[in-house]
């Protein structure tokens, strides 16, 4: 069985190789762009940002991987086959990280880790008093999926109070929460800290934006790893320059890597981190495509499918 | 009842009275410097660091109140009246805010965060996998008192692996613990994060030097929060340079403020904070002085007195 790699760039093979060597020994890992690849030969794809069409000229496809948990950038290809499984990588490592980096990144709008970093570029002494601990801000998370519970789940042991925000109704332990766009004002007016962790969709693109933040408590914060194209980066500086938002964490852009002349590298109340939120270790992706691989053999069914009629 | 207050420099006083007339209505406050103050009519003193023999000159005083967790700033007075009881102030919000700030820091050194404050001052688009999540790193505290046992329940918490090494035996759950200098190299072995919540005494003067870090293993991460007095600033350059140790956050130096020509200022793999890492605010403050002035009134024991046998 051929699986064909296009993620980390071709000097990641080897790694890859060596990875599914373990897990998947009988599985044969090509490049995308290996010129004497036969793309009618090709079993099952592990892939980022595949370029438009080319899987459209696979047809012995079973299952389409993506390399993270967001998928977007495969479904931008008009000629996606979508009768293939195309499955979301989200091993235990992926929802952990999430759940570190969005701890982290609360704590470090709580903490004003920023006006420590921009001191110490300074060489100054800023000292100064957080007005509160994160115990006692409401932390609101929008997506309550695999990110978003692990992130729910780890803040609250934190001692942090926290509600969410899904399409469906979710019944989380301990957790207050708000589903669908009836509810979402009304969540909103509770985030002293707002987390957003949803799917890039036709319904979610550019929905962080000047109304969003008006119904926030005004000095909020905001922390966005979901997908660049959800928020809308004029508004985010008109609600900094206001007061209405007093802090912002953004892992995503739109396009990626972030222009060199955006306004958003140097601002002093934007945290920019390139991307960097959840990305699993080889390994462990490597292991979950083998899983779903094995899985497939046996007739089992495939966790994190993506699904075409929800967009996500 | 007269109660003195030096902490937070005299233009904090009018937030000083505001908060204590809510919850000790009867306490007279009065400034440090205030120059119609009669020492012999002193009964509290609420003090971060008295000027050496000023306390020894009141001679009603009843009780010191540190306005910060270590008190060596006020055990530093050869004349401190040793007969009368000093407590550190550690209100539940000084405990969890310590713990916040651990977790921020120990996610900092796991996610880099250093690397990604260089690279967004420079406007550069630094992409980069961090090795490890923290869950796969195991996190070693020194120092398991009020400050240590809150930092320990939090990392644990987030599914962190966590040890702990105090001068006695501690029985923590879920936490492996060690006791005494005869057990420190064991436990500095298995430390991937060594995070230091010792107080400054005789005894850990200098303790992070040079040998304690060949102890660690290769590539350690390093949080200080204790006090400034334990470090080696050059042993911890060194071990920077060699990679022994691959990250440090500092909080707390000797003397604070920093120097502005300390090289820590600028160091790529090192993260100056301010010495803010569990201030609470100052009503809660307030409301636990207070509440131990009661218990005084009432004939009941004091929480948190410093020993001075141990040293802390
Ligand atoms: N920055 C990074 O490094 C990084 C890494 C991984 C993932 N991500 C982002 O995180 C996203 C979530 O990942 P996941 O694995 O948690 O996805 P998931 O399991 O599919 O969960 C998505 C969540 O969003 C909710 N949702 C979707 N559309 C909505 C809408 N229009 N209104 C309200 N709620 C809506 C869903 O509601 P229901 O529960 O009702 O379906 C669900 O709770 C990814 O799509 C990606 O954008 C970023
Ligand atoms: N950076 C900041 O903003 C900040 C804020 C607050 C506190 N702090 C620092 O944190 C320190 C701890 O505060 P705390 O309230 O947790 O103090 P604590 O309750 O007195 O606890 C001190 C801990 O250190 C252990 N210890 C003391 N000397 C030792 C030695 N020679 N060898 C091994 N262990 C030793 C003690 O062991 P036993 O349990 O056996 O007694 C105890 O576990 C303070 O003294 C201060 O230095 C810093």
């Amino acid at each position: 069985m051929i699986l064909v790699v296009k993620s980390g760039g071709e000097s990641a093979l080897p790694e890859w190789r060596a990875h599914f060597a373990e897990c998947a020994p009988d599985l044969e890992l090509r490049w995308w762009d290996d010129p004497s690849l036969d793309p009618a030969a090709v079993d099952f794809v592990l892939v980022w940002d595949p370029d438009p069409g080319r899987l459209a000229r696979m047809p012995k496809l079973r299952a389409i991987f993506g390399s993270g948990a967001g998928v977007d950038g495969i479904v931008a290809d008009p000629d996606l086959p979508r009768h293939i499984p195309l499955v979301r990588c989200v091993p235990p490592e992926a929802t952990q990280r999430m759940g570190e980096f969005v701890t982290w990144a609360v704590l470090s709008l709580v903490k004003d880790a920023r006006r420590m970093a921009i001191a110490q570029s300074r060489g100054v002494w800023d000292y100064f008093e957080a007005p509160f601990a994160a115990a006692e801000r409401t932390v609101g998370v929008m997506g309550l999926g695999a990110m978003g519970l692990r992130s729910v789940e780890m803040l609250r042991a934190l001692g942090i109070p926290v509600i969410g925000w899904s399409r469906t109704r979710k019944d989380v332990p301990g957790v207050e929460t708000f589903a669908g766009a009836d509810e979402r004002d009304a969540f909103l007016a509770r985030c002293d800290i707002l987390v957003c962790l949803l799917p890039a969709t036709e319904e979610t693109r550019g929905l962080l934006d000047a109304p969003l933040f008006s119904r926030l408590p005004h000095g909020a914060g905001l922390v966005q790893v979901g997908r660049g194209v959800q928020q809308v980066v004029p508004d985010i500086l008109t609600a900094l320059d206001s007061g209405q938002l007093s802090g912002v964490m953004l892992d995503v852009f739109d396009p990626e890597p972030l222009a060199a002349d955006s306004p958003l590298w140097s601002h002093p109340r934007v945290t920019v981190t390139p991307h960097v939120a959840s990305l699993p270790s080889r390994r462990e992706r490597a292991r979950y495509v083998a899983d779903c691989i094995a899985r497939l053999g046996r007739g089992e069914p495939l966790p994190n499918v993506y699904d075409p009629e929800r967009g996500y």
